[in-house]
């Protein structure tokens, strides 16, 4: 990859803060993480090595917990006949204005245009209906990690917007609604762990409100995250289907007493959407901020000489790299020539690297490593010995401080309100999310609105949701009549 | 999945030698690998499960080769602009004819036609120009594994002949010509290394004639296989690119002195159709045969009970079927009600699994254990003790069993020719390759090609080739004029 040569270029000159849409581009470019497409093709990306490594980390870590439960990969066309799209009514409302269509193979007109496929749900569902014939065929459950295309035409944001991207689907059938919501349950709170224990976001779930639920769906559950410029990012979302897209497809199973029953599905996913609130989750105005579990590179050792040291600073800290790489950390030596230290510094901080050892004489001479974190720049002296235990220690000091601060800032972010006035204002001032007693009505949402762009996120599931039991007297924040769940508003990605 | 319920439906009902295609079809169907596409996409399959472990097999064999040598993944946009793909004047002759065009996004038609990526020189290569500026930049490596389309109108076979396929394409660029060269025969051998020691499948490596290389190519390296029915399968190739590449889209680098270079640049792939021939290869009348190393289940255990002896007899295939997995093979067992072992071993077999250990009250007894191997039948009695360590041996053996009949198959398979009449005689009674003295024309070719649908699927490497260093007297087999490389003329899929 080309070098930058002055610090002007390697530095993030925006500020998080004050121009977040500004400084998360200038970061995004500067780390090498991904480059805009070419002319005629906006709201496509290129991802670049430092980047696709974020995604391998996510796709490796929920293809373990996928499989571990029962879930097998399978690989579905890129293309869905017009004619399949249309079987489910509301998938082809819900996608058609969004649908790339290819309407010629070669020199031919094709006889029925394909759409590149916006999900898979009416593609993979009419097979699930030839695979299952009698209940002993239940669960089935297939899963593929592919790109998708949806023509927005919004601005371009890499991986929070972009007209294709990269995500994973899964697709289960069951024999009942216990069942199938039990599969809904169980992905999203996978998905959970990944974001709390890979990628040190906590975050909330819940489930969509009825009018923005995914098409077709029955329950819509999702994840969502707090960035710290206040706005929500939906981070994922596992949706019970109920028998909609078995009636479409008609996937039914024999029971024990050879009665014919329609089957409960499921579908679920996770998008390179993860990788946008990653960066914007823990990035600051150094550039890239990485939790070591996803670091493409988790330690950096700088080895700083003079030229009557050079020697035996370059041989310790060679030897400490290859301890460390042979005891399985991710680590890089940076003993390029014709850089000082400092300019050393501020690229491994642009790029992430989340410790880095400052290898001097002095460390030479005492047979110590000095250590610093980032994003803090905490700095420790420790002895050389056990080096491999020292820093798997930092590295979960490191992972700790992004998570601790990260839950600081959620914590901070949910907030109460009665009224209408209270939600516009508190969201206004704040950010963050608004818990307010709701009606259940859109109406009611879209009077938010459009005064200020936030939406209802998330709705408590009914056993966390005071409201939900009915046995109460709260009244709709913004209508007056009687609440029936808590709302969560807040402006989101 | 859906249970086939009579030994009709689960038997393989075709015979590999007479009727090899309607055979292949059967096996990939009822070893449930893929399925065909639906109605109006004629040429797409949908690959199940089974059909995709193997892909991940292959898969996450070489990217551990590539990424311990240097490539790091990354991931291009599907489609291409129609301007791009002209850009390269061979890449857009090579492949317009097959090109899958996206004309509308959502309701709108788009202002410049879409390719999806038939391969994606032509999208990356611009973007390699972008990240090159100096020497200090180069090799640069990246490779995607995605779904490329060509839209072929032939019959449909599955992993063989599809018109969306998936593989990997690597990318790089280089210094110079001894650099780019030596990429291209790295990703050759670890192709070949993926062969020979995780598909047990011996192959022979060569160079494609000049007229048959990649679009804008100056050397097409392929690694070829050769099917128990006569047929060559181009496993794989690797694709010295020269400048061509870089001079239509100006990858330029300054070398120590500031002078402008053009960097010389490569791409290799392998495809799923390494998974054709991999079924094409072992597999017999019986179903699937899968060498253990890509096997997803390596061991069936199948317990065989009377009604008095089924505790004991179960418990001790269970105990076993634990030991084993905990050892980290891939194990099951089979201790379903309602079949019996007769029905279960056919079922395993069509479906490949390497290793049968059987369990009855006589194993109990002396404390051993039956294996039976796949796919010859032999059945072997060991000591229940260390049963890790023995079925470790007999998964070994079984692959060398795999791996010896295959390299008989190519070793028989190549034969000489002096005359056209020889090569066509040669080949219409045996199949296989046949080798002959070519002068380099591919009219030559074309004449043999003309008669029985053989062509020259490769070419030795010069420093392997006779022929190639012109100190000799051999004329062309076909039409007399000298003959300056040996060529191998062989039928293929």
């Amino acid at each position: 990859m080309s070098e930058p040569t002055t610090e002007q270029e390697l530095g993030i000159t925006k500020s998080k803060e004050h121009e977040t849409g500004e400084w998360y581009a200038e970061v995004v470019r500067k780390a090498k993480l991904a480059s805009y497409g070419p002319e005629g093709m906006s709201g496509f990306i290129i991802t670049r090595p430092r980047g696709y490594a974020l995604w391998e980390a996510i796709r490796d870590d929920l293809d373990e917990q996928f499989k571990s439960t029962g879930v097998r990969n399978a690989y579905f066309p890129v293309f869905i006949p017009e004619s399949y799209l249309q079987r489910e009514k509301d998938i082809i409302e819900g996608f058609d204005p969004e649908v790339a269509w290819v309407t010629h193979g070669g020199h031919d007109e094709l006889e029925e245009r394909l759409a590149v496929r916006p999900t898979s749900e009416s593609i993979i569902t009419p097979y699930m209906s030839q695979w299952i014939r009698s209940h002993r065929d239940l669960p089935l459950r297939v899963n593929q990690w592919c790109g998708v295309v949806r023509w927005e035409a919004t601005e371009t944001k890499p991986f929070f917007r972009t007209k294709e991207f990269l995500w994973q689907e899964g697709h289960t059938a069951h024999r009942s609604r216990e069942d199938a919501l039990e599969e809904t349950f169980r992905r999203l709170d996978q998905y959970e762990s990944t974001y709390e224990d890979l990628l040190a976001m906590p975050v909330l779930k819940g489930e969509k409100p009825e009018h923005d639920k995914f098409p077709g769906a029955h329950t819509t559950t999702t994840i969502e995250a707090l960035m710290p410029d206040g706005k929500s990012v939906q981070g994922s979302t596992s949706h019970y289907l109920g028998t909609s897209f078995a009636e479409a497809f008609d996937i039914t199973y024999a029971d024990e007493d050879e009665e014919q029953n329609l089957a409960h599905t499921t579908s679920w996913g996770i998008s390179w959407r993860a990788i946008g609130a990653l960066i914007m989750t823990h990035s600051d105005d150094q550039g890239l901020v990485l939790p070591p579990t996803v670091a493409p590179e988790q330690v950096v050792v700088v080895p700083i000489w003079q030229s009557d040291t050079k020697d035996e600073v370059l041989e310790y800290a060679e030897e400490l790299t290859a301890e460390l790489e042979e005891d399985g950390v991710r680590v890089k030596l940076d003993d390029r020539e014709g850089r000082n230290p400092g300019f050393k510094f501020n690229e491994w901080e642009l790029k992430g690297v989340p410790l880095r050892i400052e290898i001097g004489p002095n460390e030479v001479d005492d047979d110590e490593l000095t250590l610093v974190h980032r994003p803090d720049g905490e700095s420790t002296v420790e002895d050389r010995e056990n080096a491999d235990e020292t820093v798997q220690d930092h590295l979960d000091e490191v992972y700790a401080k992004l998570y601790a601060t990260a839950e600081e800032i959620l914590e901070d972010g949910v907030r109460e309100a009665d009224t209408r006035d209270e939600i516009l204002g508190t969201i206004g001032q704040h950010g963050g999310y608004v818990k307010a007693p709701w009606c259940g009505e859109e109406a009611c949402e879209t009077e938010v609105k459009d005064q200020i762009a936030a939406e209802i996120v998330m709705v408590p599931f009914e056993e966390e949701d005071d409201l939900a039991d009915g046995d109460h007297d709260e009244t709709c924040a913004v209508c007056d009549d009687d609440a029936e769940r808590t709302a969560y508003f807040a402006k989101s990605y």
